[in-house]
């Protein structure tokens, strides 16, 4: 496995080729990167609990129906993947007001949304992820007008069943980002959904607390990365197998920090 | 007139209330702003130019079935307008890629795009017009799904026929900005054109020298400013009437400033 070529790193993860053809190896790294890669860091054992979160997840999606890129997870850091040609958009649902959107149409963060909301933004650290409408996309010929069909009524289905599995274990799904790539079968392609999900790319926030639950915690400065990425796993019951109990929540040398209600007791 | 009440004074324009329920009065300054108005100065006379060639532009609109709000010019500096329920979207058309939509793609100045493209930016100084897509135009209720229809289509015809226009007199429509708004007849409403249409708000490129026949003179301090607008008015045959025979237009004082082919003699 030492000899494996790499064929992307990117700022959360590496890509390796994989044991056969059309599949990929995702290597979840720890490191942590925020505002186009201007804010670095790194979230201690962040890779392990994102590989498990997102191997949960995308497994879920698919017993719904949305065709996903993941075939398994192959150990504590890393999870096989179908190859795809990546579709150059990052797709953002939104249920609520809250970072880039909020500052750009002066919404108070925590707004709910008239409804669901999806936004495109361009791939592309040079111009900083620009946002984009669909006539954009359209004009580049980023993606086709069929593909964006599928594109968001993927995203609305991934948006409305995890909504219902964060909200079971008492989490508010503020928004999140999915990246999606095509596979080939001859000379016909479609669209599968890629990338991860996990704290990095959604905004989670506890429903009792108003407590962050994500990557905002690094963001801003707020600390307790690492309790709060564990407690979302420890939610969803990902932790018992390999570390026994999940460990209490405890953010309280944080608390004073966030804007909260007080912090229900731990059942 | 003296005593009449204005309602609104915006960057380049005032309005006043006009003589009868649901018209309106517009006024058009020399007043040149640019950057959301942290660049502040006059180009003497674009107010007339302005008034006659927005008067021009909308009335030959109105033959092709466009609806305006353009009813007659009333003089030197002012038209007579229907009163309008102003849409609060900035709707610019891109046939060539300049200006902001360039340096968001990394796309070079005057690379001609693949296909005519629209883009939506909410009207906020506050917020510095962010662009917005046709999904938070739905979420917020900016406007409904049937007028953005309205206003694609509408876009697209009044690009077509400004296009043909300008390259009779050897422009190059590069790009502009349009504005829509609502009248009501008992419930029903229905969406028309308002603003102006002039070199405030439209990118025109000579055809021959490429030289800036716009507010990007202003804008990027290439000087010339008034000569380019009269210019404009004098191939769209306006200045004849009030005026006499056009002057010769001669930005040659100014020409080592810009990227340009050499100027064809004058005929």
């Amino acid at each position: 496995m030492s000899r494996r070529r790499q064929i992307y790193e990117g700022k959360a993860k590496i890509l390796y080729e994989g044991p056969e053809p059309g599949t990929i190896i995702q290597y979840f790294k720890d490191d942590a990167t925020a505002f186009n890669a201007q804010k670095k860091g790194t979230i201690n054992g962040k890779g392990v609990i994102n590989n498990r979160i997102s191997e949960h997840v995308f497994l879920r999606l698919s017993h719904i129906g949305i065709p996903t890129h993941f075939i398994r997870r192959l150990n504590m850091r890393e999870q096989l993947v179908r190859q795809v040609e990546i579709i150059p958009l990052e797709v953002v649902v939104r249920n609520v007001a809250a970072g880039s959107l909020s500052k750009r149409l002066g919404l108070e963060e925590g707004e709910p949304l008239p409804h669901t909301l999806i936004e495109y933004y361009l791939k592309s650290d040079e111009l900083q992820d620009p946002m984009v409408a669909e006539e954009h996309i359209a004009c580049f010929g980023w993606a086709t007008h069929e593909e964006m069909q599928d594109i968001s009524s993927m995203a609305i289905r991934v948006n409305d069943f995890l909504c219902g599995m964060f909200a079971a274990i008492d989490i508010r799904l503020v928004d999140f980002k999915l990246e999606f790539g095509r596979i080939w079968d001859q000379d016909y392609s479609r669209v599968i959904l890629a990338d991860e999900i996990s704290p990095d790319n959604c905004r989670l926030w506890d429903m009792n607390s108003g407590e962050k639950l994500d990557k905002d915690r690094f963001r801003r400065d707020l600390g307790g990365e690492e309790e709060a990425y564990q407690e979302v796993a420890r939610r969803l019951g990902l932790l018992q197998g390999e570390d026994g109990p999940g460990e209490v929540f405890d953010l309280s040398a944080h608390r004073s920090k966030l804007r909260t209600t007080p912090a229900k007791p731990k059942k």
